[in-house]
């Protein structure tokens, strides 16, 4: 590196912190000095190491650069003005409405691949770009991932430091910027940078230990980075809010504007206005997947398959149409199914191991370079990785979930194993699609439904087999439902979905024994769900039952009562769900304790029922 | 050790392989290979190292044995009957219906302290035991956790080695059962035991490589990890299936009785029925912390107060008048306000970093002791932790949660800091309270009731400051709701909690000039709710307006829906919630861009009373 490389990086350096300070003044908010202390980290980045065409951010062969600590968006904005991505009045904007400068970036502006602001995952995220890179893109650019050292409290950084090293990323640099101080106090590690340093090269990275503000250490790392077999890590010693006295490796700082700016810019040395000329990647295209083609598979009316097999039968037939569509899963692919993937694809599936953190982030890291995820494991351990699919959204991701063994219904395993959350907790998802089918052939069309929808679709399958009473040729579509029975007569609507459609049909025979005609929904899509046909059936009713294996909070049941919120018409909506604890036992046995079986649907719809005969008379 | 105490304890361990297949046999389910492989490990703990009265499985001084590998059920209640705890009748129960002994373990089967099952809890649960034992009871007994190989893919494990080592855990042993193979596949890392202890080192740790069918190298092992200094970690090279051919060390054999159980049976030598008497602990009693008294904090009517400033002041009283009320945060304690506990009560208050899931782990520990935990983070964080919540609902545990920064209204910071999902993810656990106060004084009392609450409370409070409007001798519950209007004239309902309360006044206002009189209920319990005054509500006004800073799904609104469904009256329901991805920008312009502030609920009221009108007319 010449003097004058060195000088114009430290230059650039302390442009990043200026700006980073002005932009926190401006907005009165924001964190410039956990900005300051990654500012030369970044310097000699754009300048000499990333390769990213801004003017083509979604170009295919670009380097990615996630800031994992999110929260130091100034630094971030202020290189994307280096660089030319924005313009100073854009530049201006940073955390006011409407801009695209938010508070945490986003992928709202370009090139961001993921949204970035609860610590800890950017640098999973990287492992699914990385993981792009080497095996589905098969394209030579690089992850770069700027993660803070509070986030290394983060078991999820753990579970990217095993898969990383795992699958040999050695596209994959993290560069960790500790500077010693949290929001409210010192890390648990400090500046012992060699600690960290060892318990990387533990789990299989190049670990190198560095001052951060030495432009020419900097640059020795960088360039070692570039040369290894395995992901690197820096574990660069800095100080938060380096370059000002006032706020300089000093508690108290933490995500606030520094309470003299002008000040702290002529400390600086003054507002500059450098731009960088970050180099472009060579050209290439990504690899594409041969497919055979196919068809869905379908099931004869009549028979009796697993929903999570028929989504393993469906996803491994989607991947002979779609050379796109990639599987995860979380060391259960023969609970879930994927295994049918697996063999078919095996170079599009992924084993990550009991790390459902580390799968969603890989998932989502994957959708952000245009491949087709579907990520499985049981329906319950989803909640393991309930924030990642939160900020999945965030980050506009296009992402598939499937869940196995939903509910009491699976038995003997006991509740630890039973997903009764799940439908509420993926409902509150923004734009999510919730899926629960009830047969193999329904399951097979929501698959390929998913493939093409963008959000966050997830689909809920169950453990044991059920009854195929979907013909193929019916009309199955996300927001759908299926009704099993109507008549002009109907008094009653019974409304189920997955294991409790069997239920509320069998619940219809014992109360068409009594001469009381029901409506049976299969419910199938609860987010979006079928309102008009729900509200059809409510007013004709005007009695609702509705049966899921779930706690009563936030499933069907609310599904259901917020379809029907606006009828301005008497209907009695009466929810039967999961509300004791449930234990062992066989799956009869746990859906008769719960009261969703049968007899105890039929016993609800004869109670609303009588209690409105009662009324009237 | 001498020779007649080994082969002891090689019958001992033999007798927990026989009894685990019989076990699985039986039930025609569960796990007897992943049993076997752990077998001899837990007969020498049982036999001279762990120190527990399993007659009094309560009592203060007892050593804790968590199986953070829950699905070894099969060895653990082969242990019990082993020791007595349980009797050959019980013993046959395993996976019915009804029985203690369920397919993995919760603490309906003393002596056990949680519920284990999903993969990665059990170690950072023991290292919350092991910080009672240390800070709080005072007291020398140990925690021993069994853990599986595949869990150390789980990054929640290496937050409780790093926190174990952190806090100094000397009475932390860890026992991880290396038998290689996963459900479906070997694990990263198969039998490398030296990586594994690399990396347990770099963190801090004690760790000692074994042989795990050698009973003498299990003795030195505990006995090296009862005189350490640092948490120590055993990590045992074993068989999956140990000592049956049929089984041992062969892919495919997880989680399914073995295919042949007699024939397994004779080849580990026959039924065994010896009985081991497992050391009692001396005896002593836990400290307890002396206090001062006070009295809760009230605030003047009028003032502007925030409620997370309210918790925090409300939570240090409570530790003044309360010697068992203890505090743990992620690392944002002057965000949540907790640091008033920590300045108050510094040697009950934990500092969790930022690692939500060791948090609420370790708050699962500690009352697991029976302390008073009160966990506090960014209430977007709890999703971090869904699925240790979701356990510690299994393993009955009271724990009081709190999370600041609600919804849009942070306004600035952007949405990957905004809960949007808490309340319908929270609604969803069982058992639970969910609590969004819309004012200090509320607040208050509400962080009173929820230290006598069993189960999981939770306490949403937000970033700014409200108005107090409740005064401080107002009867606020648990269950309750505030009428801040009520006429016999209102037409309309309208419901908030939290921020949304002032907007539903400033819409009653704006109504009220139309001449439009509503009711206005300040919903600060949202489960359990206030079933009666909404029914009456609604029953008087027929149209109900409901606002909240949340996704729409499984909040407010639908716990409002969930109350008024048994009404056999026309009531229209409009919900206000979050329906578009937030940006940045001021609480104003958030609320305003959601449509949930004061200007949006007048429209919605307007809107339904002009279509009931149109209806009408």
């Amino acid at each position: 590196m010449s003097d004058n490389q060195a000088d114009f990086r430290r230059e650039l350096g302390q442009q990043l912190r200026v700006d980073s300070v002005r932009l926190a003044a401006d907005a009165g908010s924001g964190h410039p000095t956990s900005s300051m202390s990654a500012a030369d980290l970044m310097a000699v980045l754009l300048d000499g190491h990333l390769r990213l065409d801004y003017d083509n951010p979604h170009a295919p062969d670009n380097d990615h650069l996630i800031f994992s600590k999110g929260h130091a968006s100034p630094l971030y904005y202020s290189m994307l003005k280096a660089v030319g991505a924005i313009d100073a009045d854009e530049f201006a904007t940073y955390r006011q409405f409407g801009s695209r400068l938010e508070g945490h970036p986003t992928p709202r502006i370009p090139p961001t691949d993921v949204a970035t602001g609860s610590l800890g995952q950017g640098l999973p995220v990287g492992v699914g770009i990385a993981l792009a890179a080497q095996k589905l893109d098969r394209l030579p650019y690089r992850v770069w991932v700027l993660c803070g050292d509070s986030e290394m409290a983060e078991g999820s950084m753990w579970e990217a430091f095993e898969h990383a090293a795992h699958y040999g990323l050695s596209n994959l640099v993290a560069i960790v910027d500790v500077n010693r101080l949290g929001q409210t106090t010192e890390t648990m590690l400090g500046w012992d940078v060699e600690t960290y340093a060892a318990r990387a090269r533990a789990f299989g990275w190049h670990a190198i230990t560095l001052d951060g503000h030495d432009v020419e250490a900097i640059e020795v790392a960088y360039a070692a980075a570039e040369v290894t077999d395995r992901p690197t890590v820096l574990f660069a010693r800095t100080k938060k809010g380096k370059g000002v006295a006032a706020v300089e490796d000093l508690p108290g700082k933490h995500g606030k504007p520094l309470d003299d700016p002008e000040a702290a810019i002529a400390e600086l040395g003054g507002v500059r206005d450098l731009s960088v000329s970050v180099a472009k990647p060579e050209s290439c295209s990504p690899h594409t997947f041969a497919v055979p083609g196919g068809s869905l598979p379908v099931w004869d009316t009549g028979s009796h398959v697993e929903t999570r097999l028929a989504y393993g039968k469906a996803l491994a037939a989607l991947g002979s149409l779609r050379g796109d569509v990639v599987a995860l899963d979380g060391e259960v692919s023969n609970s879930t199914h994927s295994e049918e993937f697996a063999h078919a694809h095996p170079d599009r599936y992924f084993e990550m191991y009991i790390a459902e953190q580390q799968m969603i982030a890989a998932a989502v890291g994957m959708q952000a370079r245009g491949w087709v995820p579907f990520a499985s494991t049981f329906a319950a351990f989803f909640s393991r990785a309930y924030d990642f699919i939160r900020m999945a959204a965030i980050s506009r991701a296009d992402l598939r979930l499937s869940g196995s063994h939903a509910g009491v219904s699976i038995g003997p395993d006991g509740p630890s194993q039973m997903a009764l959350e799940d439908m509420a907790s993926l409902r509150a998802v923004h734009g999510s699609a919730v899926l629960h089918p009830s047969d193999a052939n329904q399951t097979a069309r929501l698959v390929e439904e998913m493939a093409t929808r963008k959000g966050i679709s997830y689909l809920r399958t169950l453990r044991s087999k059920t009854l195929v009473r979907t013909s193929p040729d019916e009309d199955v579509h996300i927001g759908g439902s299926r009704t099993l029975r109507s008549t002009s007569d109907d008094r009653v609507t019974l409304i189920g979905c997955g294991i409790t459609v069997e239920e509320t049909d069998r619940a219809a025979e014992l109360l068409a024994a009594e001469g009381i005609q029901a409506r049976v929904v299969d419910c199938y899509s609860i987010k979006p769900i079928d309102a008009d046909t729900l509200i059809a059936a409510a007013r004709d009713t005007h009695a609702v039952i509705v049966a899921e294996d779930h706690w009563p909070e936030g499933g069907l049941g609310d599904a259901v009562l917020d379809a029907l919120a606006g009828l301005d018409e008497p209907v009695i909506v009466r929810k039967l769900a999961v509300r004791i604890m449930p234990t062992s036992g066989t799956p009869e046995e746990l859906l008769r304790a719960a009261g969703i079986d049968a007899e105890a649907i039929a016993a609800a719809a004869r109670e609303v029922l009588a209690s409105r005969h009662a009324a009237v008379s």
